[in-house]
């Protein structure tokens, strides 16, 4: 398992970044964010920096036939996030790979990381969901990235 | 508005019940269940009841290429169910239409109604979410059901 | 039940909007979005109303010990939502009460009205959940809004 | 991180089952069910397996001043569980602390293994979310399960 001091990146601090908030939606009887909730919160900004990126999952499932599944997550809760915190979802490249992808994603409040993830996403058919290969344009524009691409 | 003595309908006691357990994710900060949660409940509820009268949803829109959304609903929370509740999700038969029907169902802990709802759904086709007639044999199923068809 | 009518009310094209984006967690294998979603933008957008009158959900819950709660809702769905849409929530007053007020809440892309809802509130205390008298300075700050209070 | 045959440990075959039905609300718009909703299935298994143990959440809550808390969760999908499938959510226990425990889950579809993940709960005080001991009777009841605890 990776170590947390990658949490420490200092390239991280330049990662795409969208801000949530946390309604009662988002929280349990515990009186904190329900963990589940994270999740719903790191798709929104996986997706927002795609679209940022200039890719839409729509044009993607319907002009090239693909879209992207999680394979495999791994999620580390430091500290909870409270009903109507504005927290800010973090999207990082980890690796960037032929047919599958792992973004570091966090969930922070001010410049408190609260919860840590890992996630790798395979690239693969609507039809059938089998592998594909990425788009050349979408790892291209990854890797045109200054700040991801140094790490 | 509809009167709330609709709850009391004596066919009601005989509707078909769905078990469902309360759970943190169902739950929010304020510690009681969060009122969307029951539109999930009553999804089940419905499915479980269309599976009961013969009908299962993937067959539906595979062989017949229908499916049933939501065109209409009307909740009232009379009283919040709590983590760890065992509620029992009601469906009864309001109003059967051609190519919609209603159905009242209701959240109960023990013998005490905890929310009512009037549920409006239309059937439509799987490729364009066009009005579709419901199957002759789903409307004679309902009809079939001595108790729904006595009120 | 009230008319449909009050949709295409002019002063609703003045209410408060809330961009929302649609992602997968919103979406069911229909292909469009699931229909208790829109309840959770619903509650996006009446807290993000809260907060421009000037009153914060866990501030009410601490200072003032009380919490609203969903005591009614009538939902009509009239066109659905797809992935990645762009949808505006609208908030507007119906009904201010003493105890519990009435909004009126639509979700819209572009000009055309997707989902209306009517949504009850009940203002309560966060200890026992019973009926408690609406702040002063929130129906104040409702009825200072030129807008709706033209209504 | 773990290697994946930990998945086909002879163990896991007689650990806890809870049958969960997939129903929409627990799809998404690319026709499988999505990521987050097997956190979901997950819970309500975790919580059944207490409450077989002897445990209610509740109760504990009430009476012993804890609740549990996902510190740690890691998650590999091999394959999608679709509509109106009939899962069954395993639980087994990976490892037994003082103050944390380590559950192994799977989401299985007959004797396929869709989903597999472990996930690391901290017992807390409810008061303040800080740690707290596990209590005797739990440890007990969990060393006590003779296939678990022969792992």
């Amino acid at each position: 398992m990776r170590r947390p001091e990658a949490r420490s990146s200092p390239a991280s601090s330049t990662a795409f970044g969208l801000p949530v908030r946390v309604y009662y939606q988002d929280t349990d009887a515990g009186g904190v964010v329900f963990h589940a909730a994270y999740l719903h919160y790191f798709e929104r900004a996986r997706t927002e920096w795609l679209r940022r990126l200039g890719f839409l999952l729509p044009a993607l499932a319907r002009n090239s036939g693909i879209l992207f599944i999680v394979r495999e997550l791994r999620v580390s809760y430091a500290r909870p996030a409270l009903l109507d915190d504005l927290l800010v979802i973090t999207v990082g490249v980890e690796h960037l790979g032929r047919a599958q992808f792992t973004l570091t994603q966090q969930a922070r409040r001010d410049t408190e990381v609260l919860v840590h993830a890992s996630v790798n996403l395979a690239c693969v058919q609507t039809v059938d969901l089998k592998p594909a290969r990425l788009p050349d344009a979408l790892i291209a524009a990854v890797q045109a990235q200054p700040l991801e691409a140094g790490r």
